[in-house]
């Protein structure tokens, strides 16, 4: 199933920077990780913001929670989950 | 480039049902045009809502702003567009 | 799996009043039977307010459009769906 | 009476962890005890979020007022309390 | 129980004088007759607005339903409810 | 005159417990002077939330300025300020 | 005492020219009569808006809603009242 | 004077369609003519949509409204007007 | 050139008291000056808020924001500017 | 291509005022630069506030994100693209 998931990062400046570097290369290698297990379809930047917009394809609500949850980014992200359905003029 | 757009669709109760049928055939028709043409890459519908999520691959905005205003709903649509740049994290 | 969904109606005083009623009617009768189902476990009244808000429990996000987009007040209707995970502190 | 309430947590980074380990079980323990006594109906995550829908069945808004301003986590938590009222088309 | 309400009326300029003048004399007759039994305990117009908050005192949220929703305007109102709990500064 | 006030408290963590505590006695005894004075009408608790609504009467914006300006825990609060004019149906 | 008033002027497009004419005629006349008074103190209009910034001064919020629900454009106007208060750092 | 203005165009469906084209000329033709005078110094479309960005050079707030309030289009616009001052890193 | 300014003045808790001061007394002692030259034409406290309308009546945009950008509380400021025209109806 | 961008600028008091200032130089070098190469077509400061309007022309969404996540003051802005089309009554 495909949830369309908007991530907005927001990292206060009095964060270590050693800290805040140690938690985007944790998050680069499991965002490659679930990418290449077909779990993170789509990662896109969205042009000008620290944010993305994702497809995720998993079973269902509680595993995606579990991934997004998982971030090492996730206590330094604002996140809104919608369900996408198959459209009735989607010829894919 | 591909641009991220949601579409949300809100026709007044007294617009003619013949008028709204002609009009969701003639979309229907222009979005699987589009579609197979590779402009339309995605097309997801909100779960829940008469809105939609979809990701154009076009060259600019122009040839954007041309395709959706050209849709037949575009009278009765609320559009927000989101410009995607390469996440330096994506796979793809 | 489960979805948290508010519904708000708004109907145009417009809309003839048999009409309404006519659509009201039906929209008990499915309500009801989705209940009987098991599949629209819960539905509560926003106390003060012509909405609800209601619980489904339905396999994943194309089995919730078709109901919610088949419901007939939907064309009425202002709708936010909301994946629901288990949560960690629930005992049930 | 029923009481839907969002619970939205959000805890500054510079909380110390320890603090927070303490207040998280706190909060689980206590969580656990009012759903053992059904005061705490329901408790959902929200896919993708630091917040929980629940349901509450207490005698009034001072009881619930008494319940979630002594939860552990309350002073890093936005609350929103909506009343529910029954449905008229619900069946159970 | 205390409940905060406030109420928007908003009524479409081709609503027919006459519907319209009949709903306010039935409002205001009901009005008057719940603040006489002591249900609606407090009625204010707020300055410049055609929107009132008032003070409800009624047994639980079905009560308060019932008495919203059977108000003569309610079609045309827009209405937040606020459950109000007792204040430990509050000496009444 | 009355005037309706809503009163949101949010003091930041880092604020010191025993500051914290000497604030909301000193808040809390004002509260209590002002409402036998007569002029805090009413003080209620909005469930759930670290809030309140209040009901002031006094003579001018000047007197409900220098009073919720004066009040202990003002630097902390989110104030919402709506003037009460007397309802055309109101019996009291 | 000082009232801050906007008020935006939304006629929908079907409201008959001729009333919209009469109702605007009413109402400016009303405005310059109460701003010969001294009541309407300041009037001015918001650049590119069909709304005005206005300050009120009258004896209390009675006065005010009088005047303000009074208005010829009254059913057509979204307004928002504030209180203004004497600023410290104020001269005149 | 720069003043970034953002004009959003709703038309309701009911309107004449006649009267509409009518309006759209008139209004193309009035900006045109802007343009030239040099007032009208920028006119861009927001891609996706019937919404544009403006730039106005005018000697002050009164031409501005003048001829915002007198475009053809103006009963069916949104207007939002932003003064612009000369920014200390502009090297123009 | 008249000029609708609203100020909120949001200043962390943890700014040193003797630097707040120091400000408060440099902002009041601006206010004054700008005041005296007819400037800064109205100075209003909004009640129960630590905000303020104010009028300001400056040659051109630029003019407004060295005055603004100059006051002492400025980077504790959020600040809203609205451009005032002549209104039709305004006898002044 | 041409980009609306809007960069709200938001720095934290307790940012050390030499690291601040330094960013500033930077910012301004930066922004001279790109004003040069004609990527930073216009740049206006809203009057009142730290924040800018601006409009850049480059080749796509990527080479915009580069540009803009690589300003020195990227981490203290919140940033909103639009993406600008040819407007049809546009003359130039």
């Amino acid at each position: 199933m495909l949830y369309h998931v908007r991530m907005d990062v927001r990292v206060p400046h009095d964060v270590e920077a050693a800290t805040f570097d140690r938690l985007k290369a944790a998050e680069k290698a499991r965002a490659e990780e679930l990418q290449r297990s077909g779990t993170w379809r789509h990662l896109w930047r969205i042009a000008g913001e620290y944010a993305n917009v994702s497809i995720f394809d998993v079973a269902d609500h509680d595993e995606l929670h579990a991934i997004l949850s998982g971030l090492p980014l996730f206590p330094f992200m604002q996140i809104a989950v919608t369900p996408l359905a198959r459209h009735p003029s989607a010829i894919a």
